[in-house]
């Protein structure tokens, strides 16, 4: 079994990212939009504030209090929008629940898209996420330039362990807005042999166990077992809760770590390299 | 086996545009831009005109020759795009294939988006359809009010016999721009579990056996046959190829009919939905 080791190859990407923005002599600026108290919301946060200083990244936080109105929020989010020293604008989520539509039907609308008009204000090519509707039928289209972080973190890994996806059977479990979905439009144009799986799927031993490769997004500690997988399997692991207020991830990292030939740690797989897509992202659309 | 009648249903919503437009009173041109010879749009176009001498919408083909230049096709384009008098506007795929940019890579590129700058131009509101990057982007989210048409056809189809999706495993076979792909994102949000098979797919028997539901929208006749499902799938043929001068779908009938509790005639199946939902798409933009 070998590491899929995402701290040191995003300690790669974001000595790249500082040496190319002392090279060009970039001033670049992160403003993070961040409303309400939410623990998970304030982690994630602050690796970014961390990434951000380590590269020489300005980093500005717009913190709002939950109870804030979506008009006033709107208001000042364009007011960031149009502050042109903001060169990449990210609004962490979720957002309060009460800026959801009131048709708001979480079966079938992406959670994060109940939000959409919060996040379509902000223009491509500051919209470093790829969350807004102009970047996502970009990305749809494969015409953007750069790709949504944590897809983009995933197929680094990979590609920097050279595993390849073109014929493989790819298993994605969880349907969410950050993970599962934009990674499955990805997996798609590159000729994997995608299935989605949630949780109303039938028999999913089925498929996770011909899986040549195992994605799992969906935020449950131990959902994913060493009795779930075949020998050799490369597992990814991009679920993402808290424990004792600690981030974990979907994997049993014990049991499955004995039968997979690939594997990412919880911390240090997907979380790092998505923060340091995230950077370069702000970087690709600001030179 | 009972037949998924496209043909049967598709007049009810032909007749339901009628009523409408007769009721509002409404003027509606649909403008087809057609550019060079294929015998196949040359079909698809037909379809399209007799369905909207039907319903009393109004149809003009905007033709050009192959050897049309791209800026000057922009230009007509742009030129259609901005007569109000053209309430909906398809770019009759293919183009040629000169069009399409130099570092275009089809294994990672969707056929269709080589032509995003021609497909760009036409605007949401007359994008009936669903290929600009506006209009994608807006279906992505799920914030879209209509939905591509072949995607609709299939989901009307489905929904007419009562043949539900969450939970169910459905097999796509083919990730083109107009079936496959946006079928995909659609049915990741309708809940379904979904497998998505293509050329560089190892064991696709161990999908299509089973799958509750087989979709298949490659291009290449009897590539489904009898033997490589289950009895009492739900098997919808929206594959499209031209044999001895008539369409021809990708399923082998009378093998897969013996097995199959519900399948799609062709013709008469899939075909005659897309062009009713392509004309209703128009209605519902210009209500």
């Amino acid at each position: 079994m070998k590491l899929l080791d995402g701290k040191k190859l995003s300690e790669k990407i974001l000595g790249n990212i500082k040496g190319e923005i002392k090279k060009r002599k970039l001033k670049l600026t992160l403003a993070v939009i961040q409303v309400g108290e939410n623990p998970v919301s304030q982690i994630f946060i602050n690796q970014k504030k961390k990434a951000c200083e380590e590269t020489g990244i300005n980093f500005k936080l717009f913190k709002f209090p939950a109870k804030v109105s979506a008009p006033k929020l709107k208001k000042e989010i364009k007011k960031i929008v149009r502050n042109l020293a903001n060169s990449g604008i990210i609004i962490q989520l979720p957002l309060p629940k009460k800026f959801l539509p009131e048709d708001y039907n979480p079966p079938t609308t992406l959670p994060v898209f109940g939000w959409a008009p919060f996040l379509n204000l902000i223009p491509e090519e500051k919209d470093i996420d790829v969350l807004s509707e102009k970047s996502l039928g970009k990305f749809y289209q494969g015409t953007l330039k750069i790709l949504p972080p944590t897809v983009d973190g995933i197929l680094r890994l990979l590609k920097n362990y050279k595993i390849g996806l073109i014929g493989k059977n790819v298993v994605i479990v969880g349907v969410g807005r950050l993970v599962g979905f934009p990674l499955a439009i990805k997996l798609l144009k590159e000729k994997a042999t995608l299935s989605v799986l949630n949780e109303f799927t039938k028999d999913a031993l089925s498929f996770t166990k011909k899986a040549d490769i195992l994605i799992s997004g969906v935020g449950k500690p131990n959902l994913i077992k060493g009795n779930v997988i075949k020998k050799g399997l490369v597992v990814i692991d991009a679920g993402c809760s808290v424990k004792k207020g600690k981030l974990v991830g979907d994997v049993d990292f014990k049991s499955v770590a004995q039968k997979a030939s690939y594997i990412t740690p919880v911390p240090g797989g997907v979380g790092p390299m998505t923060v340091a897509c995230l950077l370069e992202n702000l970087v690709k659309l600001n030179v």
